[in-house]
């Protein structure tokens, strides 16, 4: 079975493991106050270009987006966030849990519209009955987002004003941040990213890590007291070291000043866009338009079924009585070898399928 | 000033305060556990047909929402309301505060739909990411609704089906319970309401009492430390009887088998709709189409502006630049006169409005 | 039966019920923001003596304590209480229900006392795993206490100190205020209340009131946003002015500078210092020292089963197998009579059990 | 610098590198539904003799407590544990930001008493206030303790009669079950504490793994829906098997019958013991009476600090202004190297610490 659900399938990268079992017997303090979270975090300010940037590891990415909306804000003020955004769907309520409402709006694409969310706030402060409804505090968007499509930096600094006009926070939910930012679509870099944000995360666990995201605050606003929330909302690693030890290896840079993270992450996205055009040119409908390692196509169901006895892809939602959107993920572990043989039992599918209505 | 704005602006009928007068040196025990509330609760399960309904008092109507559907629910289960629903939009997050998603449908005209529950809860069950995301685990429909219209028999029993099928709560929210009961157009009775729902709540602050709601909860169901709740959440009040002596005193059966709490609600229905009649004849457009004590209307903001020195409506919503849907609402102390004099004015207005036009 | 359980037996002073019969027809907004509470409020900034003083109204103890916290108090932040404190052990988990543990300390007499505050605090300061322990940021006193006692200015002015060195909010529940300023061992004003405390209330439902809490922030700290948090905890009563208007019949200040409030917990207070005084002389043996309107008396359990059949007390705890503490209390309500009757049978009962032991 | 501060300063066990290696990359389905954490519950479900045993992985302590104890206990109940708790004291308040009252008796050597218990449940439940005091419903033991003590099994099966008396769950923390279990003075069994408690957990996290708790449900007790509370507390890691392998390999029975697990365990114990005795031989003070990793000793501030230079322990807390209380812990991965080293330098400071006093 060639497995393409989802991004988190194997392991770690080798180079993350060999470190792990270099620095085995180390002694270090708990919590996350070890040498290595210091030295990744250090890589990390270093890439954000600020001194002052502040980092914290945590273990997935559920626990990081309920810590630091959690953080941001208080009882009466919820979050915006596109109605496909990770928090709004597939989080088992998870915000909501915190007391927060997750308020959404309609979703282009899978991302938000700046004009979106300045007409809904605009008319919230424009009503007279304004403290009998959730206070609109900050905005969550994702990059690349749940539907793998990618923000413009026109689209991500459109946003970041309306933000900065309403008093919201902008939080960047960074699962699958490699993905976006070595995206040939992308125009942000992580610096461009760190510089629109509050508050933003670098994501290991779908990135070629065990597990782990970097989370980080921009110097501009505060971190006081966040590892309190840390460990009260059972995010607190014992061995802290690991999510440090990982990150050192995917982000220590290389004589290129690239680095293992977005190494990997380009590569999964070549080979996702090379499916994506192969399929395309072979007559498969694409859903959305993804320039990134999530793809989404709408096969038939029969067809689906063929294939479900090699390959296994991710359900995501029945188009038609006979159609269902699927969607077809790569990652650092993803084979040449993999992909090569997909796109063989593709073309001989299209044949079948395309030969026979023409 | 003359105020349509809602139904809480004055303070209870006479009957009411004449009770709290006559009874106010009694000493009695706290907390609802006294002869009043008893005599209260009484008239209610014989209103509703059943001694083994269970029923508790609370104040106000968030702290009912609250109280009950954190009670039906587990930390993992959400309740489904319209987008319009008062907990979807007007009760500041009380309930995500108590850590459970509100699933907004969208409604039609103001009311769920349940073929539209239905899908959602198929499509919910149906998905192999269930764990994932919330629990649909109880259903919201108020009567009257937010927006003065009212469920027929049919539509609530259809609503009960569903969730009967897939194990859902259905809560009805009954701050305007009495207003949908007694329009000319409702077909159900307060012992259909019963039979039909799991918990729903007669709604006393609205309909001539100081403030109170009757929390009547189905002998199907367990109310098992419901009162913990109570006391809890803040709504345990120390001098319960006060809330049992309201409704002993709306409640009483009369001679007709009728009471005062219906009473006042079907002359306060009447009079909206005499309002909603002649502006109709007189060539304003209504917005929505209401069968209760709450109109809706939609008037050039010119109007609005005049009017608004001898009278106070809700402001609900910009329908244009020139034009805002206001709401009418009368209650139990709205006077004929009050009635007749608005609709004078609205007579001379439409004259110059609409004779000029034409 | 003649009850002296607690300070809410009954329902309110005759002046509070004529002005709520004067102004029931009036139409005012809802929520609190109408011409009476802001009338009251305004009569409360006078009695403090800052017209920046913030003023809100609730309607019940539980629902202030919960709703105050809730906004003084960040989600790792907790509350230093005395162990027999109200929110420690009556209301049913309702500050942790906010999410905030209640920290517990040794009360002396019922009293919090500033070395033990000190102490607790510094320790934990001084503690390297601090962000593993939830964070002390407000202290929590009554006055009068549970047990009737009252702090003196010296002892209120020493905890102050504290809070002001460990930067803590100091929150004081009044739900029993009157009773302690009114009595004769107080040498505090309640302009001292309101210049030592961050935030403090005014008990109305035990002091005359149907029901209503009068919150009152120090002009020193935000009251930002606490609207929001009385909606969403379900405390905005819809029918507000119903708080303002007693408050009002309350506080209007008399001739002598005085008010019905203090004349009201005065008399109150006299009352039970009568009863004390007696049952001391008598040989009976009181528990703890309470200077004001509840007493506490250690009596046989023969004794309190033959007295419960003309009167009723709120039984405290088991002393021993054949004695048991009870408390008595006096209110707004209670009768010259109603005391005269009971000393009486309590100089008979004396009389049988300690001759009959001489 | 040689660590004895806790029981996870190291990274993993070697033989949980190697197969977290030698599974690198395997593809398996996420979120702990994958084939290694399905072998790995079932080795712990012939552990415990229950076909029917429901496990499941978290990543650490806290995390498990808290998802725990929020699906065992409803709004209104609380937990009893120990003052000492690791729930009680070193949880940043993570129970109360579930909603839940932490309710704290006096724990001899670091223990509940099933006596103090009845004690407290049966006066709870003689109250007639009940309602307004949290309900306790479950008690928290952990085996060993905080302070290294283990629980007798007619101490446990005491706790357990109570339990079952007043409808309470026992929960067993056992973040360092296997130190207790192998300490000389254990009497009791894995099975044992399956049977008698309701919930337990085998800690990986201070026992060899890099992280990990199994969570154990009793087939007696309803496990529905907790996969649920799992993902929203943020306890659900995507890539699960992490959590599988490394309880296989510490699981697996070797040919004794023992396994990976309990044999660095019993050998931590060994080191701990050896240290131990030898510290009481020379002279030292033992600080409570500990069978088990962990051990305490008073001991003069500047042996400290001399010792410092080359050791580092936990300080626990100072008992007067020249000795304070120190841990000293032994772990999996502690070398007798180390412990000969620190004899040693102890003996030396006994010899100048005790012949200079003789």
């Amino acid at each position: 079975m060639m497995m393409f659900n989802c991004d988190y399938l194997e392991g770690a990268h080798e180079k993350i493991l060999k470190k792990l079992l270099d620095t085995n017997l180390e002694q270090t303090p708990g919590y996350g106050e070890d040498p290595h979270c210091e030295a990744a975090a250090r890589m990390i300010r270093d890439m954000v270009g600020d001194e002052a940037a502040y980092v914290q590891f945590l273990v997935g990415g559920t626990q990081a987006n309920m810590t630091i909306l959690s953080y941001l804000l208080r009882p009466h003020e919820g979050v915006i966030s596109a109605d496909t955004g990770h928090i709004a769907v597939h989080e088992s309520g998870a915000i909501e849990a915190q007391g927060h409402k997750v308020i959404t709006l309609s979703g282009k694409n899978g991302k938000l519209c700046a004009d979106d969310i300045k007409a809904f706030v605009k008319a919230y402060w424009a009503d007279d009955t304004t403290e009998h409804m959730v206070k609109p505090r900050a905005v969550y968007v994702s990059y690349s987002t749940e539907t793998g499509s990618i923000y413009s930096k026109e689209e991500l600094k459109a946003i970041r004003k309306v933000c900065d006009k309403y008093d919201m926070y902008l939080f960047l939910d960074g699962a699958r941040l490699g993905y976006g930012l070595m995206s040939p679509e992308a125009d942000l870099t992580i610096k461009d990213i760190y510089e629109l944000t509050d508050v933003f995360y670098i994501g290991g666990t779908k990135q070629g890590a065990l597990f782990g995201e970097a989370v980080v605050f921009n110097s501009s606003i505060s971190h006081k007291d966040f590892r309190y929330y840390i460990k009260q909302k059972g995010g607190m690693l014992a061995k802290g070291r690991l999510l440090g030890i990982q990150f050192e290896a995917l982000l220590e840079p290389d004589e290129d000043g690239s680095c293992l993270y977005f190494e990997l992450a380009k590569r999964a996205d070549m080979l996702a866009l090379r499916i994506k055009d192969r399929l395309c040119e072979l007559g498969f409908q694409p859903c959305g338009d993804s320039p990134t390692n999530q793809q989404f196509f709408i096969l038939p169901n029969k067809l689906i079924k063929k294939l479900s006895k090699k390959y296994s892809f991710s359900i995501n939602a029945p188009v038609d009585k006979d159609r269902t959107s699927v969607r077809i993920c790569t990652s650092w572990a993803t084979t040449d070898e993999a992909v090569d043989t997909l796109l063989k039992d593709m073309e001989k599918a299209a044949k079948k399928l395309f030969n026979g209505k023409a």
